[in-house]
């Protein structure tokens, strides 16, 4: 495994092959998900698991929002109904902001970093530096169980103590490192004022926060590879860049599909939208879990000879509640108002205001004009929708900008 | 395993197996040291390894101090050549404050700590929920990996974040809490202010610090069992309590010694002296290893069933190196003078002010008087060995008091 450049062969498999076991995973999960937790058992009551073998069959099934974990967990602590094995055998409870709770099973490299270190170069015997928080959160255990399936040392550093670190790694003289971009930055500037030798560092994977492509630069300049992961607490490795660097390749042990904010509606490829997540792993079946996360796919294959899709990576927060005349109004609203109405193939609720006065504007994407008749009906969706009062505008089809945005408030307050 | 009161058939074999047993191990853990570490090839060159089978024959060989590691990891980083396993074998390196270094190797429970757990009721399937630090220092670790190898989830909560650990304790519920009494005590008060239930909470093993006999009353009285555990970052457990709560009963991977600070040399049974431990770890065989601690023999047998020997404990800090007359004073040097007179068995060192100027007075234990010939040879030794002036004092055998202090220094500054 050590001289190849991917971390196993399920990279590089055919694509059919993929769909095709991916599929047999999937149907064995909801099978799975549907027995042993309380929470699919309900959401997933009445579903034939077995023909749900394939991304058109999954795309059928509801959405669990990340937004909605926080109540179920508080309801059913402490992982809300969702975890696939007994408490007594999980590896670890986490915590995370928000208070927001997250098992890690008894699997090697259970969150599946493994594979974005293997794509940056972290071979066996390398020492992985490793700036993540350990207390409370994953990132630290993730990177940590990442590391050790390669067969890794790891330096456990955490956070914080800059002084105490820039000691370690001159003293350890670790070949990997890995934590966010701007600590690495902060701890080689550290290195170079103290004249300390920080030369055995070659490869960091990266995450957490934007890699401006000048430091990813600067990195490179002084030896270091730098490529970024995409991974949320609840579900570990999502995408990873690759040296070919061209968007981020979905990992191999999950199901990325691409949906329209505030609904499980696959968007069209190449198209912004919110990121939805099949994990499959029976200790926590996540199934269509929307991370609140904005991408796209990328459409084609990466020249690096992996074989898996690959999506654009993090384009901000799909979460676009907002407040008009004291009412919340959610992306979920402006999806029923669209769903209402056959003429309107995809609409973006503009937020302003007038004289100090919130104003609404529902643009709607219509393929034969629209008259006055939809302009009326689609009024008093919003009205029935919303509860607030918005004005239509009709744009031809193809003019809505392709930015994941539903609810676009342009509001501003000076 | 489960049923059972002991952690393994280890705690509770004969001692005179114990003692064979460790004996060959012993034999064994020297001839890898000398091969494999360049610090052991240095230090036992010359050793005949299978006949350091027994604790006379141990006794024989150099003590390496915890005040020398600093200096030989940094003329040999980043472990002193003290490792026993290449590097890129290991599974983590740590830092200590003092900038001290320690490697754990990849074998489950490296530290040893599931033993202490057991001791105080943890079982496979309990959630435990760890308040040590894992950044950087190997506390964290060192607990984590005991609870994994026995089956239990952790609950990372390391230090700090008080008022979200709390949420984390009530929201998940855990059955055994692992960090210093302090912080136990801490969590509980804030729980008894916001009224939150934190009932499930039943053991504690506790370590780091001094645990104050009425601070484990209360937690007793509130259903938690607590049990003390001593270990270092270079060690790991070195002893533990059981429920019987007599002393510490001493972890089955070391063979631990009691000297007379500044030597090698073993005190009699139930003297207090300085901690000496070898482990028989092949990652990092630190043989006759000075702790810079001290503890004392407590004689006979828990009656908990554990046949392993006792110590008292932790009972303050070996290192007496003061400073007379502007002149450091070590206790090694105490003993160099103790040693060249035959007529003295042992000898404590007073260091008093009188009208602002330091006087040295070295209470010597002789068994038949005190010759003045005697008198001025070991003051000669005293200049020769201290660079400073000391005069001397005879006292009975069995008048110096058993304290471990080969210095004491009374002066006050005021």
């Amino acid at each position: 495994m050590a001289d190849s450049a991917y971390f196993d062969e399920l990279e590089t498999r055919a694509p059919d092959r993929r769909a095709e076991e991916q599929g047999q995973a999937l149907a064995a999960q909801i099978a799975h998900a549907q027995s042993n937790t309380a929470y699919y058992g309900e959401v997933l009551a009445g579903v034939d698991a077995a023909s749900v073998n394939s991304r058109e069959a999954l795309a059928a099934l509801p959405v669990t929002r990340k937004s909605d974990l926080g109540a179920r967990q508080k309801s059913e602590p402490p992982l809300g109904g969702l975890n696939g094995v007994p408490l007594g055998e999980l590896a670890h409870i986490f915590q995370s902001p928000g208070s927001i709770y997250e098992p890690a099973g008894n699997i090697p490299d259970y969150f599946r970093f493994a594979r974005c270190f293997w794509a940056v170069g972290v071979r066996p015997g390398d020492i992985v530096y490793n700036t993540f928080s350990y207390h409370l959160t994953p990132a630290g255990m993730m990177m940590e169980t990442a590391a050790r399936a390669i067969g890794c040392p790891v330096v456990p550093a955490g956070v914080g103590q800059t002084e105490q670190q820039l000691e370690a790694l001159t003293h350890i003289r670790p070949q990997a490192y890995v934590g966010t971009p701007s600590f690495l930055r902060i701890l080689l500037e550290k290195a170079d004022e103290a004249g300390a030798d920080v030369s055995a560092l070659g490869k960091a994977s990266v995450g957490g926060e934007y890699l401006p492509p000048d430091l990813r630069t600067a990195f490179k300049d002084r030896g270091i590879d730098c490529l970024q992961s995409y991974g949320t607490a609840d579900l570990g490795l999502i995408a990873y860049e690759s040296p070919a660097m061209e968007g981020m390749i979905m990992d191999e042990g999950v199901i990325i599909e691409i949906v329209r904010p505030g609904t499980g509606d696959p968007v069209a490829e190449g198209e912004v939208g919110e990121v939805v997540v099949t994990q499959l792993n029976t200790v926590y079946p996540l199934i269509r879990f929307a991370t609140g996360d904005l991408s796209a796919v990328l459409p084609g294959q990466s020249p690096c000879g992996r074989t898996n899709g690959r999506i654009k990576g993090w384009m901000g927060r799909a979460d676009q509640t907002t407040k008009v005349k004291g009412m919340f109004v959610r992306p979920e609203q402006i999806d029923q108002v669209v769903k209402a109405h056959d003429a309107v193939s995809k609409a973006r609720l503009v937020v302003d205001s007038d004289d100090n006065r919130d104003v609404m504007t529902l643009r709607c994407e219509v393929t034969e004009g629209g008259s006055d008749d939809l302009r009326s009906a689609i009024e008093a969706s919003i009205q029935a929708s919303c509860k607030v009062r918005g004005q239509v505008e009709f744009v031809a089809a193809g003019d809505l900008p392709n930015d994941g945005k539903v609810i676009d408030d342009v509001r501003t307050y000076e």
